[in-house]
């Protein structure tokens, strides 16, 4: 696992920008919370996990660029800052989650200089960073204890995968973690449109780490799932509701269902920062909106005319009861989930 | 309806190049056997009706090179010909049924001198044409009766269009049929990969024709079936087998799981010459594998890392118990499909 996602260096965080892999591994140094927001937004970093330790480290980045002003001014404009890196995206509840915990500190210190304000904040960012890393691994170890099949074929949508965490991913933790016990584990990846996560991301790094991977395009699940060679799905998460219902990747959706047609138990990756409790159901979760061009060209290449109408959600939900388990940190979430959910004490 | 999908003039056949659109209407004059057989692999002319007629011209061009030949040679290099034709693309029954009607004529007029006998060819080639073009006109004719809701919102994947076709197409001429009622009539598209029937296709067909289309990705049908905007599905069909089961671009049947899940109708609009009664059920329908360039690369763009697998099917099968009814030129069949397809003398 020699690819950092993304690392702090005491004053500035650099990320590798995904929009350019795979043909370019390229690495920007973010030096203020305008270049993290515009990274977050422009999906040079993604990943609901990861997205949450680049908003942490965001405002920390933001806040030192203020820790000359009176406590009142910093604290106002701090407070800015947190809710507009919230905004960069909101369907994932990582971000929002990471904020919070990082404006916790800030209300706990709050009778410091705010120079101190942001040592903490800044101890706080890299305990989440570090955190995340072992959450992916736990993830990891109570995937591959669940799935006992050797050899063993996974079905996988969008990146999950270290490219969207601190650590080495969520989906593709268990993954990593199969192969480390020296077990048979081959993926196949959804292209993932519009944006390709699945070709540009997955399949590069799987690649890179020694998987075997086979690329698909979305369309092509069903009947690959038909010819009997995918024993499971597994998927990350972007939200999960109270209920179980989840947000992720548009055509996640689709995955399930199909899954569920041909018996393939479906499974949801994620750590514990994904579940929010707060959100009932799937319902309830806001859905981004991403602009045309997306669907309308690639590179130079114009796909589609000029004058007609574009739809383009970048997540869907879920439903609950087309999810086999959720596969946490804590362990393996069985139905019914209200209940489950609620009981595992997953924000404890 | 002044696109011209594929023409004859005498000696050569005049097609619309595909792989251009929607960039560029720029039409290839195709005077080989070679040309026609290279524009079928290579999608320059596609669908399931279109490629019949391009077979059938393509066959009439190569017998005119050839009329020279004793007859016994004629009919020997003719054969090899026909052969080599129908292969080019292995799926769609049309191209072999329109070869197949073509050679039949040479076999009624196997006495005359070959030059005699490739002016029958050309003839028959012409009726067939023809014969396309009205066909798809009573396909448009019993879809539009079909379909009582106004204003009426119609999801379609892939093109099953006129440029599909040699006339209004199939699916789409229900929709050029309804907005020629004055009824308001939408289409949402799929964009469709790996070669983006949808988007470079069907949206500027649709467009041109003055008819309001709506682009998304394959993976986002399923939301937007939830969103509640969709009235019906209608594809068009590459081969539909004795028993219903039907072939036609890979990711239909995910369609057609999603629109059974959402009780949202999916209808297969098609000519009788896509019925397939020696084919008994799906199974026996062969499934073209087209090459990983198609998931790797778009344009100048590398989309995935080289040392991958890739999996890439042209076509699937949705099983006949998901299909509402078939919009044939005949009339609208109805399940059971093993009775009604056979007792609608379709090939009569």
């Amino acid at each position: 696992m020699t690819i950092k996602t993304i690392t702090w260096n005491g004053k500035s965080a650099r990320i590798l920008d995904q929009t350019r892999l795979p043909a370019e591994e390229y690495y920007l140094e973010i030096k203020t919370i305008d270049a993290m927001a515009e990274a977050i937004q422009s999906l040079r970093i993604r990943g609901a996990p990861a997205i949450g330790i680049a908003g942490a480290y965001g405002l920390v980045i933001g806040a030192r660029s203020i820790e000359s002003l009176s406590s009142h001014e910093f604290k106002a404009a701090l407070a800015e800052m947190a809710r507009r890196l919230t905004e960069t995206r909101p369907t994932a509840i990582n971000l929002k989650w990471a904020i919070d915990r990082i404006m916790g500190v800030v209300k706990q210190s709050e009778n410091d200089p705010p120079a101190l304000i942001v040592d903490s904040m800044e101890k706080e960012a890299l305990r989440l960073h570090d955190e995340d890393i072992e959450l992916c691994r736990r993830i990891g170890i109570h995937g591959a204890q669940l799935m006992q099949e050797n050899p063993i074929s996974i079905l996988t949508h969008c990146n999950a995968g270290l490219l969207a965490t601190g650590g080495q991913g969520t989906a593709l933790s268990v993954v990593y973690e199969i192969k480390k016990q020296q077990r048979s584990v081959e993926v196949f990846a959804d292209e993932t449109r519009p944006l390709f996560q699945g070709s540009r991301l997955t399949a590069w790094e799987l690649e890179r780490n020694g998987v075997p991977v086979t690329l698909l395009c979305d369309n092509m699940a069903g009947h690959l799932m038909k010819s009997g060679r995918i024993n499971c799905v597994i998927v990350g998460a972007d939200r999960i509701a109270a209920n179980g219902d989840t947000a992720n990747k548009i055509g996640t959706f689709t995955i399930a269902l199909l899954a569920d047609h041909f018996k393939i138990p479906f499974y949801v990756a994620a750590p514990y920062s994904t579940f929010d409790l707060e959100t009932k159901t799937g319902e309830d979760i806001p859905i981004e909106e991403r602009k045309p061009a997306e669907l309308r060209q690639i590179g130079d290449n114009q796909l589609a005319p000029e004058n007609i109408g574009f739809f383009n959600p970048a997540f869907d939900v879920t439903p609950n009861h087309l999810i086999a388990a959720f596969i946490t940190d804590r362990g393996v979430i069985r139905p019914p989930y209200l209940e489950t959910i609620a009981g595992s004490q997953l924000k404890s």
